[in-house]
């Protein structure tokens, strides 16, 4: 029997693009962490979200082996990409290498990064505000994606974060737009999760917004849409999310 | 708000047994090994089997960061354990400390390593004979296993491991004992299905047989059925698996 060649396949547009769905879409992942003591390479599960800019976002408890390894050593991956139904290999995967830094409570970013954890994890309202809980940003360093057998990418940093000029502002108009959709568009919201995410259902929100594209969610099921060109200005936002509804429609 | 108090419980038959069910019931897992060269943590997707001692076994591409990893430094955890619906803290899943060891094509547990990984995962034999794929062994040193919130346990080698004198003749008898099963006792399998593993699908097969118990498959399902009590010889298989039914029928 011969061995079919595997090789890295070139980068490409939707190869970042499946990426990110992985990594942005995801609501949990394996961590792996070096154990402090044993220096052994430790994997657990953890709730994952992210931050404006894509990074992924974790939550976790002091009184994990993960928490202590963090602490003591920055370096971490995180596995996205669910298996579902059939061939756990077939399924696409992605591992980040990441720096992982712990966000204090005093830090300007930390009361945007729990409330859009908060948006996309409600339960963790119980005890995201308990004394040794603590959010620690993961910044992408680089990535191995794996699209299914044979097709194997490598990608870095630049192909996973989101680099617009309107981060800022975007991150600033997100609760009042979000609040805003939800109320008065939910019928718009359902539209978006069935032409782009495929469902069927209804009762979907929104539960993030950045420069890349919408974070959805319905109960426990989670969908990421990505829009085709990130924003520039904050100012596209709302013609953004009307053209979103109109393709919708047509489609 | 207070936190509550957690603490890592005492081991007991039931932590145990759940532990088990995790390891031999998957069909694959998240590993994480030490990779060369950037000596980053790295969690990927292995799937898994295991040997008739219960120690996970996986087989793995020489293209893969993670088996360059295992050649270099053999220490790797394992975890197990699938989310499925709602919150994914909830569900129980288990990180099992492992030494990894190659096990070359000429070594005398090959064969049995390669038709037991077969058995449960029948599409590998697509690749399992490529020359730059092996299988290696992954020997429990300990774990830890969180049962959902707050129910957090270690557990030690021999919590994992089957030790029990019948091994090598129970592994034995395994190839016939599972075709003479399958082949005159389909509607016993379902029956075992049904009643131990709350299965109303019929079609179910029998894909393992060890001293601790049964894996049943049914296309990309998994069913790890624990015996009550391991066998002591191999000459109690028969009524072993006769109570079963006995006790199925009458549940």
């Amino acid at each position: 029997m011969k061995e079919p060649v595997k090789t890295i396949r070139d980068t490409d547009e939707d190869a970042r693009r499946l990426a990110r769905k992985l990594i942005r879409g995801a609501r949990f992942g394996a961590i792996s962490v070096i154990e402090p003591g044993t220096g052994f390479p430790f994997a657990s599960r953890v709730l994952t979200g992210t931050d404006v800019d894509g990074a992924p976002i974790i939550l976790v408890s002091g009184l994990s082996v993960h928490t202590d390894a963090l602490l003591a050593d920055q370096r971490a991956s995180l596995l996205f990409g669910e298996p579902g139904k059939g061939d756990p290999l077939a399924h696409p995967r992605i591992t980040v290498r990441t720096r992982a830094e712990r966000i204090a409570r005093d830090d300007p970013a930390h009361d945007r990064l729990r409330a859009r954890f908060i948006a996309r994890h409600p339960k963790a309202t119980l005890y995201a505000d308990f004394p040794d809980f603590a959010f620690f940003r993961m910044t992408p360093q680089s990535a191995s994606l794996n699209g299914g057998f044979g097709k194997a990418y490598v990608l870095e940093a630049a192909d996973l974060l989101i680099a617009s000029p309107a981060m800022a502002d975007v991150a600033g108009l997100e609760p009042g737009a979000i609040a805003h959709m939800n109320a008065d568009h939910a019928d718009a919201v359902d539209l978006y999760a069935g032409a782009y995410g495929r469902s069927r259902k209804t009762g979907w929100r929104i539960c993030g917004i950045d420069c890349a594209g919408l974070d959805l969610c319905n109960g426990d099921e989670l969908l990421r849409i990505e829009f085709a060109v990130p924003l520039g200005q904050a100012s596209e936002l709302r013609s953004k999310l009307a053209d979103l509804s109109r393709s919708a429609r047509e489609k």
